[in-house]
């Protein structure tokens, strides 16, 4: 978990904008660089939240839905679904299961463990209205080699989150959620510390990645032009990705 | 949704410490006031994040398991699940309804619509190992009616949030999510407006109340006597509770 003082820290919260449009191969450690640089901020002691969509673009993850070639299945569920066949067919090439579908929507389960709607493969603030942005392939990977190029072989303390918008069982809205990380424990686990009251608490065991993306999320919201944010206050602690904190299937009551 | 200037703001989040142990009937206003001062904060232009906790408390909603006489279907699933069968009696009836069970957890949708672990009945952070506390009866009215002490009847901008800790399907640790606010529309709708490529938005919109109640709960890890945070950086916009964005049945994937 991140660490504080004994007296609580302030958290801020900085956007980081200026940043172009990325194009595949583009370095993105330079760019982010720069944009820490503009906001006066150097990107240690602290976590830089980066959106799904320019790391994607960096990673080349885009397709033309004009090169799709859609399955019968696709064909079926977008006839079904009023959808462009060819979108689906990329949704279900990136699911591992579809978890629930229903009101036009495909809730999946991505190769990566995450669930989300549309297996995340995404057309909005895309370089065109015929080309599909993808998640990463490995999230928490690309989440480890960002941090690695801007640490440039230092030994630096810098968490870095891939966050994406998801929805939610229960609740209308979207809010970000960590889809990959680095350099910090994905789950800060308080459990057998005491409460307030002396009692050990039993299931603390806060999401801190999901807490720390939804932070950022409230900069950056879809059209504000903030792809990344910078979280100082707390230190980063531990390690790990976001996979670890994927349910195991066996416990969870939701599959 | 909370306005942003032209400039993109760097978000503050200030935790307000040094409350005590908050009775029933206790001015929690007076007590918020209070730490905001020591905190150099005036709350205004602004979002409150209260923990559910002594918002349940100042509103005297603890039971004494002592005083309980479970009935048989509490003594079931106590029985079923080594649990106690007084904390099943309470949680069964804060419930309206069982939405999972398994693994020894109760999921539960709460009278108020709200789904969470064992409806909300916590028995952590209480004054005494056999006291639990229970969700406020109407959080949105408790959110209006902080809010409505703390403006003291002339105009403000300020928002207030009510968090609590849940946990959520397929992803481990727990996330703060709203259960009650005032003084904040709780999503910001930005459907039909153009993403960076000009093509138009399609569901993006934002669970404001609840990316809030996440941030502030960075901070307000369970350990830290931390029961409240202020939010600077964002004006609080519109009006509305979290009860508008629980999601209607007939939409919902996961009922």
């Amino acid at each position: 978990m991140p660490a504080r003082s004994s007296e609580p820290n302030t958290l801020r919260i900085i956007p980081l904008t200026g940043i172009p449009e990325v194009e595949p191969g583009a370095d993105l450690a330079a760019l982010l660089r720069a944009a820490a640089e503009r906001a006066s901020v150097s990107l240690a002691d602290g976590v830089l939240v980066v959106c799904q969509k320019i790391v994607s673009k960096a990673e080349g993850r885009m397709v033309d839905l004009a090169s799709i070639e859609p399955s019968e299945e696709a064909q079926r569920i977008a006839r079904e679904d009023e959808r462009d066949p060819r979108h689906v067919e990329l949704v279900l090439s990136e699911s591992a299961r579809i978890v629930r579908r229903g009101h036009g929507v495909l809730i999946c389960e991505t190769h990566h463990g995450l669930v989300c709607a549309n297996a995340g493969v995404d057309l909005s603030n895309s370089p065109g209205p015929e080309i599909a942005i993808l998640l990463p392939k490995d999230c928490d990977a690309s989440a480890a080699a960002l941090r690695d190029a801007l640490c440039q072989g230092e030994e630096c303390r810098l968490g870095v989150v891939i966050s994406d918008t998801f929805g939610r069982p229960w609740r209308e809205g979207l809010v970000d959620y960590a889809i990959g990380s680095a350099g910090l424990a994905p789950i800060a686990d308080l459990r057998g510390r005491p409460d307030l009251s002396g009692r050990e608490l039993q299931v603390t065991a806060t999401a801190t990645v999901d807490q720390l993306a939804a932070a950022a999320g409230i900069l950056m919201v879809k059209d504000a032009a903030i792809p990344a944010v910078w979280i100082e206050g707390l230190l980063p602690e531990g390690e790990g990705g976001v996979r670890e904190m994927l349910r195991d299937p066996a416990t969870d009551l939701f599959r």
